[in-house]
Parts: C-alpha cells; structure tokens; sequence
C-alpha cells in the first residue's frame, strides 16, 4: 500500500500534479505523545495518517485542553496547513495519540494544486465540512450536555477505538480531552464506581456496565 | 447596486455561468424576526445580504439557543444551503435580526457551478473557513471565558454593530445569543449596574462606563 491507496482523490488529479505530489512528499514514523503541530510553528503540511492514531485539540491561556477531534487511518488534517486558507483564524495543537506513520504533503505544494483545481478544491471544502460538523457536534455537547453524560459517551468511544473494555487512561488525560479539571473527572469517575458502572485503578478505567454508559450519555 | 456588485467572485465566473445564476436568483425583503431557514427545511439556498442582518444559531432539544456568527451587508450564508456538501451534518436556523433585503441563489445552481469551478470551489471554502473561525472562536469563549466576561463582550459587540450605547435588548434575546437562561442574564446584568458599567430599564440596557465592560472582557 502507497500514498496513492490512501490518498482518496489520487485519481482525480492530473499526471504532473501527482508527479508533484509525489516528488515532495515526507514519510514520517512518529512516537506516541509527539506534538506534529502547533498554533506557533509555520505552516507544517497536511498530514495523512497511514496508520496509528491523531489528536487536535486547542489550548486555553491557563494550559486547559479541550479534544476537537481525532485522526485515524486514511483520515487527512488540513489544520496542520492552515496557511493555505487566510480565513482560517484558529490554532489546534496536532498529538500523536499512538505511534503513527504518515505522510507529509507541503502546504504550498497543496495550495498550488487547490487553486486550479476544482476536485481538489471540493475535496478540501468536504474536509472542513466534516471537520467543522465535529466541531459543531462538540459545541452542542458542550453547550447542553451535563458532564456526567460527556464522561460516559467519552468512555464508550475509547472502548470501541481500542476495542477492549479496560482503558489505559489517566484522569488527567480524559480531563484533557474534555476540557475540564482532573479534580472534576476524578470525582466523577468515583460517582459511576459507586454506582457499578467502571472499576478504577491506577492508570486504568474498566468499563463494567457499558449499557448503563450508554442509557446515560442519551 | 445590483447582485453582481455584492457577489465577491462574479469576474472569477464564465459567462454561462453568470447567466445561469442571474436567471435564477430570487430577491427576497423579510421583516425581522423571520425564520429563513431552519434545519427541518429542504436545502434553501445560498443566501447574499444586501442590506439587514442575520443571526445564525443552533438550538438545544429543549429550545436553547446559542448564535453562531451574523451576516451583514456583503455577507453569504453557505449553511442555509448545507444539502451542496454531504459532510455539512449539523443544523443550524437563519433568522432575520433585522428588516433584510437578500438574494436566495437556488442550492442545485451554486452546486453544480462549484463542482467544475475551481475558484468557486476555493471561494467556498474561504466562506467555511471563516464561519469555521468564528465557531471556533465561539468554542474557546464557551470553554474558557466565564459569563459576565462574555456578556460584557456582547454589549460591547451590540453598541458597536448598532452604533449606540443604547441598546433596545430583552434578557431573554441576550441568553439565546449567549446560550444560557434569562434568569442568569438578569442576575449579571444586576450586578453590572450595581457596578455603574449599564443602567437597566424595560427591553433597554444602557452602556454607561465602556472601558470598564472592555476591561472585563479580556
């Protein structure tokens, strides 16, 4: 499997665009917990995931994190190249969740092809849409949802990304993602111990009750 | 004035392609107050503001609402015609905030000029980008910015947009800008004026002391 396998709109473009493409291109392996991206660095490219797991979040002034949404084979992130639209006034920090393999596209190689071509140009526009209805989604929850239901559905969607019940997670990293106090998960994660629904341990959450998780994230 | 005056990338259109929206834009004069779009309706179409403004939202099950961004004079909502990208999948309702002279350029016409054009394409994605920002914006004010720095930001914003330090608001019209209830709005109003920032009366707050409100903000 190459770049061409992963890069959904390949076909579409032209032979001396691809040849572009191609002949600018970085692969990257990268650890878990590398930050690939940041609000200060210069424009650092899109990224396409081959395999492992991404996260873009945003930083208040206090160091609070806040998830916006996660990257995973075959997904491309285009905030990582936020130069190559002057409309976008926002800054996410780009982590590496697991030990990722990606590829690098250059921002102005990207740019270049964008700006002549209109499947390109819609494939970027279908990206934003889609990353833009995540961010909508998160407003929402964020907006009305309760905590207690934020935790669950949080829980809920690390067990079916690592496909196993028992979670290698600190109450400080899911306060991360959701942009809280570790004090605030730790208290909540004792209120569904209490009540049967997880088990903790150091480092760890075990899901005992994913359907009462899942009658309270509703 | 005519549309073409108002349609940022009309010289970037061929000429067929002018036609075909000329022949059929619809002008429309709602009243403020007037739904122009809601989730629940078909795609209605892009909307172009010639004179008004626009206030987009979202709302909570239980009829909470929260603005988005507003359209002015120039501004086109891409979001009234989310049907022209399949990965727009969130809802949001257009309401007139004030009396709104607009242009509707039908969904299926934008759409189909978008797919062959590239600057069409890369137009619509700057409009994105830029509501993108400003949700994004809105995240962090929600996420990191308690109320009465928000609320302070809002009158600010209001005597800006309206030209006046008097503004004719309800409580209520301001807790479904901000997304929370009247009854916290009239709490923190309160203390504005027990402060000296406002002077409340009915439907009517009055700025008195703007640097304040402005240092509050930050």
């Amino acid at each position: 499997m190459t770049f061409q396998d992963y890069f959904p709109i390949w076909n579409k473009l032209q032979t001396d665009q691809q040849d572009r493409i191609r002949s600018n291109l970085n692969f990257r392996t990268v650890k878990k917990g590398t930050i690939l991206h940041n609000g200060d660095m210069d424009c650092t490219g899109l990224l396409l995931v081959k395999a492992g797991q991404l996260r873009a979040y945003i930083l208040s002034d206090e160091g609070r994190e806040i998830t916006i949404y996660r990257l995973f084979d075959r997904d491309l992130c285009l905030f990582s190249a936020s130069c190559i639209m002057r409309s976008i006034q926002f800054e996410v920090t780009i982590q590496a969740e697991k030990d990722t393999d990606l590829w690098v596209i250059p921002a102005e190689v990207y740019q270049d092809i964008m700006e002549t071509s209109a499947p390109v140009a819609n494939y970027t526009n279908e990206l934003m849409a889609s990353r833009f209805s995540e961010v909508m989604w998160l407003m929402e929850q964020v907006m009305w949802k309760s905590l207690d239901k934020r935790v669950a559905a949080f829980l809920l969607e690390e067990a079916s990304i690592e496909g196993s019940s028992v979670l290698k997670i600190t109450h400080e990293a899911i306060a991360n993602h959701l942009g809280t106090h570790r004090e605030v998960i730790t208290r909540m994660l004792r209120y569904f111990q209490s009540e049967g629904m997880v088990r903790l341990s150091r480092g760890m959450v075990r899901l005992l009750d994913e359907d009462r998780l899942r009658q309270l994230q509703d």
